[in-house]
């Protein structure tokens, strides 16, 4: 109980609730975070219940107002919150929460998602990602550019000073594991792990689909004559479909006007991830730069509670 | 037994061996199948005894020569035949057979598959679709073209006057299947089943993947926010998805040259399949030709054995 007295300054808690995991934040008045708090009982294994198991992560901090991104917003979420259109500002965004008090009176925000209505297909939707991109905004304000997220629906988010202009979801990381583990590719390719970048063979898939225009649909089934013919080992194969489809995600996005000569680019992701985004991005031709996500959110939920009067606005 | 009788014409056994299923014809000196025999023990379900299996099969019939086509002629298959290069003729693939006799004495041979190397990726295989190819080169000579046979790993075979020129698969069933039962968007399509092609939503995907140059991988998370914000059927959704493969395909198959104005194209499957793919190039502004699959597998054996002497020249 010693260290209750270090939460006495906590005005805000932050809370990144997703599909797989609960991280909340307990914020002192500058935006600093003083304490951690994070489960596993993320909006996925939640029917209900949610403000139960999020009061019991707080139980020791203050009763102070809590702002709330991801999942939670959804409609399998604790209350569904809209969906901005694009093009949209941190403002328009703060303009759109959902709004509420707990049973026990603890006043609530639930950060609003994003849609963009394209011309040439159906609406495309984030929610989570807006949170770091309004952390990144509030650190680059003059960023003009393209921000990559890359996993397992890579979002490809282009930004003009402090603008969400407009976005595209990849699902790359999911088709990845489909077809590393579920298609008859399994066979060819070895069971995961290791350095896929390292391989040279990662380096030729990028090659391909960016430079050589093989189209990703066309690319798949070498997969197996590769091994099957020319022995390529499972390991390297591996490699080599992992740069197919992040190949094909940076081809498809440069047809789309996502990337072009000079373009400014923004990596926010996992370590590895970014690595092999920033890597594939270089043999494409393209310099990157990767920002790490996790602080992201955080910057991201404290500039939106200050504009909401959640938390004073920064000296 | 009083069928018996009937089996005194027979000069050739033809069969199509593959991955699920083993068919055979017993065809007398004319290339007419005088009788047909079938079951489940495709090669995916043997592991060795391969002449015990075919023998208890066609026991009835008279000891005459056989000629095999497909996975039969794999690696994992009862003898391993070559892959012949492209572009290749039917009497080049009639030069790599591969000859043996079974324990009983009986002639046999397998027909070789098809290798073809592009400058732009790794080797591509084709192994039993070839003896489609005789048989349709058989009857259209001077056919000059692009032959599409969909299907789990659809193979797309462009032809000059007797000769395969070179080919390409895509894994576009194994991808819809994947995708429509595996992935997160199977919450937003239907189980399966139901006329796909009568769904607008079949078109609407073919003219943005084929018309509109949306590319495969930025359209599939549309298909979660079709239903998410456009409130789609499933079962339209599932047409969509169907789509957005097919038109894919179409798609990278033009891009690489299969198709242009004016192609002559031929569809050699099943009658819904063939019919979505012939709706499919309708609306992508192509003309296509159906044909019947399983007759070309018996006139492309019958043409091989010909060649090799197995039945007497044609009169």
């Amino acid at each position: 109980m010693g260290t209750q007295a270090n939460y006495a300054g906590g005005k805000l808690i932050a809370v990144d609730w997703g599909t797989s995991r609960l991280r909340a934040w307990l914020v002192d008045g500058g935006g600093a975070a003083i304490a951690e708090a994070d489960s596993d009982q993320g909006i996925g294994a939640l029917s209900g219940g949610h403000e139960a198991v999020f009061e019991a992560l707080v139980a020791d901090w203050p009763k102070v107002p809590a702002i709330m991104a991801g999942m939670v917003g959804s409609r399998q979420g604790w209350r569904e919150a809209a969906y901005v259109p694009c093009p949209a500002t941190p403002a328009a965004l703060a303009a759109s929460f959902f709004r509420f008090s707990t049973g026990g009176g603890r006043p609530m925000a639930i950060v609003p998602g994003l849609v963009f209505h394209a011309a040439w297909r159906d609406g495309d939707v984030i929610r989570g990602e807006e949170t770091q991109m309004i952390g990144m905004i509030d650190r680059e304000p003059a960023f003009a550019g393209t921000v990559i997220m890359p996993g397992t629906h890579s979002k490809w988010v282009r930004i003009d000073r402090g603008t969400i202009v407009d976005f595209q979801t990849f699902i790359t990381g999911e088709l990845f594991a489909l077809l590393s583990e579920k298609s008859f590719l399994r066979h060819s390719v070895a069971g995961g792990g290791g350095d896929l970048v390292a391989s040279p063979d990662f380096g030729l898939a990028i090659e391909r689909t960016t430079g050589e225009a093989l189209p990703f649909l066309a690319s798949l089934f070498s997969v197996r004559t590769r091994q099957l013919l020319g022995n390529v080992s499972r390991e390297h194969n591996l490699a080599y479909l992992s740069g197919l489809v992040i190949g094909g995600e940076i081809a498809a996005a440069r047809d789309l006007g996502a990337l072009g000569p000079g373009t400014a680019i923004r990596i926010i992701g996992s370590r590895s991830l970014a690595r092999a985004y920033a890597n594939a991005l270089e043999v494409a031709g393209f310099d990157a730069e990767a920002l790490d996500g996790s602080e992201l959110v955080l910057d991201g939920l404290t500039h939106l509670a200050r504009t909401i009067g959640f938390l004073e606005k920064a000296a």
